[in-house]
């Protein structure tokens, strides 16, 4: 089913709001056949807006729309789709009453304007928005689809999940199965060039590397007329995927780099301790990002500058100066300080340059080491790693978070 | 001046990229009153590209693409400008050159398929771009201009702010000037309230809200006939809304919550470390995102166990269990620990709920307390926070830099 995708406001169109629902919808409705070829963003104008649903009505089959719906005067894409389709608006007691609720559930009372949130296009279905004022709506009308959605990620993200997307699994024929498997430490070029004859000898399942930092993501999308059908093509492909990137790969679909590196953790009942210079700290952010983290982590050092390398995990002097700050023997040093403090199974130490200034030509912007202690193992790795300070911060955390994979799995 | 942006590629129209490109473009330009109107995004296919081309010549003035200038056979934006003007295409040996540079520059060779990103539509003037080997295009026709521009953001973003947005200047008359005055800690609707009457007192300039988690950006757009005549109005409206919010008001423009609190510490002189619990680095990881903050930050601790808070903050262990980690007696033991082990001037603590478990009825999910310790002052700040995880830890993270703002400014 073509789809359009309508974005609705000023601030999406102006720039001053990055619009992250487009890309959800259209990415979470591709698995039960909508097809995503057209994305567009209007402002709050009855003219233009309708002008952008007109095209969007002559060349697509499924309209979506984003925001729009609130309770303000230029709020009006319910005005704007019943115009183009010829239908009223009406008064609903019945949203006016859920609307009501809702403001009661959250002991506050609803305001006179909110009323307006309760104009329902005729011939349109209600759907319901639990976490919100706004209800949707889906108009079926002249062999098209109106879906009418408002834009708080909140409200948005769960009527698409519990309400959209089931109603369009239900038009359409067959089933969709996606898988995506997560590869860190390989370049796209590379992944691409392997993957070459895979991805052009069949259109079904569709297979598409995306390129992340650090990472490739490979999609495969298959299609099949029922879901043990569709499922079936997945895992062919799944394997032969395995088979070339088994060494790589850390993971599938949801899983991130934080969150394998804590299940594994977790699996082999490890602690893991950080001692941080550079990142200063965003390991451990990283890693607690997961929820759960506690169980495998407890204490961390945030070692900026070196005197607090030397008190707090004992670098001595003379390694700072005949080698640096930045140098193997301090790396090691640090790693092996935070593991006796916090009594550790694994301590990680990393020490670099970020940037944009302190880089010279012997140790250059991008330059980090990275002590890795166990019990039984003691060794320092070394990246060169190129971008801004973000950057090159954020590719020294997931090279961490792949290093305890990696020594876990 | 109405314009359209295109953004270009399969993966933004079905949600695989996030596209940024559009809104910084809509926002650097408005300044030279390009008004951004319309935006829309189209799959790799000739046919739809031209179809969505049509479209945005006939209903703008401007039209920027963003994208599908690469090497491959799917990048056609160029063939399909030059389609819908009646253009040729050229192979420019001027552009063959560049692109030959860039790669001896790297130390790469240049690949035959980057031939193909020296074809330029004929009447178009070039847009160089140092950072890649796709060429900017920038064609007048029919009384349209046409602007084609890559979309990697390191290449995309210098050629907008050094090319584009002259280009575009000398065309427009007048002046627009802008700033942006940023507040911390007022609802968004609060401050709305009090800006009524200033937004709607006026079209010129335009006072406009935005809300950022915890914070309110006010951008005020005006136009003058000059520049002086812009920057005048601006300044008596700047001095109109910092009358009204000035105990709020953090920065202005490119200013941060960290940015700014590591320009205060630097200018009074002062260091400041941190023991985090909840956040587990995220406030140092967040401060140091700024370069230089090695001039006031040297040493963090990240005591997420309770085992941590003891042995390495001294926290007491009869405190940990007669009032829990997360407490204002721990907070401030914290904060004393790490004050006096960093010898820092200002010591800030963080331990609290970050959720999604571990809330109790008492101690629901988002408390944290936050205890502040200088060499003469001594307090503990409550905080009842609400959302996700992430959302509790980046507002609490937002809140001590406010705290280190408020006590230096």
């Amino acid at each position: 089913m073509i789809c359009e995708i309508v974005s609705v406001g000023t601030e999406v169109v102006t720039g001053d709001i990055i619009d992250t629902n487009a890309p959800f919808i259209a990415k979470e409705l591709s698995a039960v056949g909508v097809n995503t070829v057209y994305r567009s963003a209007v402002c709050d104008d009855m003219d233009l807006m309708c002008e952008v649903l007109e095209i969007a009505k002559k060349r697509a089959e499924l309209i979506i729309t984003i925001g729009g719906l609130g309770p303000t005067y230029d709020d009006i894409t319910r005005n704007a789709v019943a115009k183009i389709n010829n239908k009223k608006l009406y008064h609903s007691d019945e949203v006016e009453a859920t609307i009501k609720e809702y403001f009661d559930r959250l002991g506050r009372t609803m305001m006179p304007n909110n009323l307006l949130q309760a104009k329902i296009i005729e011939d349109s279905a209600v759907v319901e928005n639990p976490n919100g004022t706004a209800p949707g709506m889906i108009l079926e009308n002249d062999g098209k689809i109106f879906v009418l959605l408002p834009d708080p990620p909140n409200e948005l993200i769960p009527m698409v999940q519990d309400k959209i997307k089931p109603y369009l699994a239900a038009k359409h024929e067959g089933y969709i199965a996606e898988k995506i498997i997560k590869i860190f430490g390989l370049g796209e070029s590379y992944v691409e060039s392997v993957l070459y004859d895979l991805m052009t000898q069949t259109k079904n399942p569709v297979i598409a590397p995306y390129a992340k930092l650090g990472e490739v993501h490979i999609k495969i999308t298959a299609k099949g007329y029922d879901k043990q059908d569709a499922l079936r093509l997945l895992s062919t492909y799944r394997d032969k995927i395995y088979s070339h990137f088994e060494k790589n790969i850390y993971g599938e679909d949801e899983d991130t780099l934080p969150s394998k590196a804590v299940e594994l953790l977790k699996k082999h009942n490890k602690k893991v301790a950080f001692c941080e210079s550079c990142t200063a700290g965003y390991i451990a952010k990283t890693l607690t990002d997961v929820p759960g983290a506690s169980d495998v982590f407890g204490f961390g050092a945030v070692t900026y500058a070196n005197e607090a390398k030397m008190t707090v995990v004992g670098v001595s002097s003379v390694s700072l100066k005949q080698y640096g700050a930045v140098s193997e023997e301090v790396a090691i040093q640090m790693a092996k300080g935070i593991k006796s403090i916090s009594k550790a199974d694994i301590a990680i130490s990393v020490t670099g340059i970020a940037g944009p200034g302190g880089g010279t030509e012997e140790k250059p912007v991008g330059l980090v080491y990275s002590g890795f202690v166990t019990n039984n193992t003691s060794m320092v790795s070394k990246f060169n790693l190129t971008g801004n300070r973000e950057k090159i911060r954020l590719m020294t955390v997931k090279n961490v978070m792949a290093m305890i994979i990696n020594y876990l799995k």
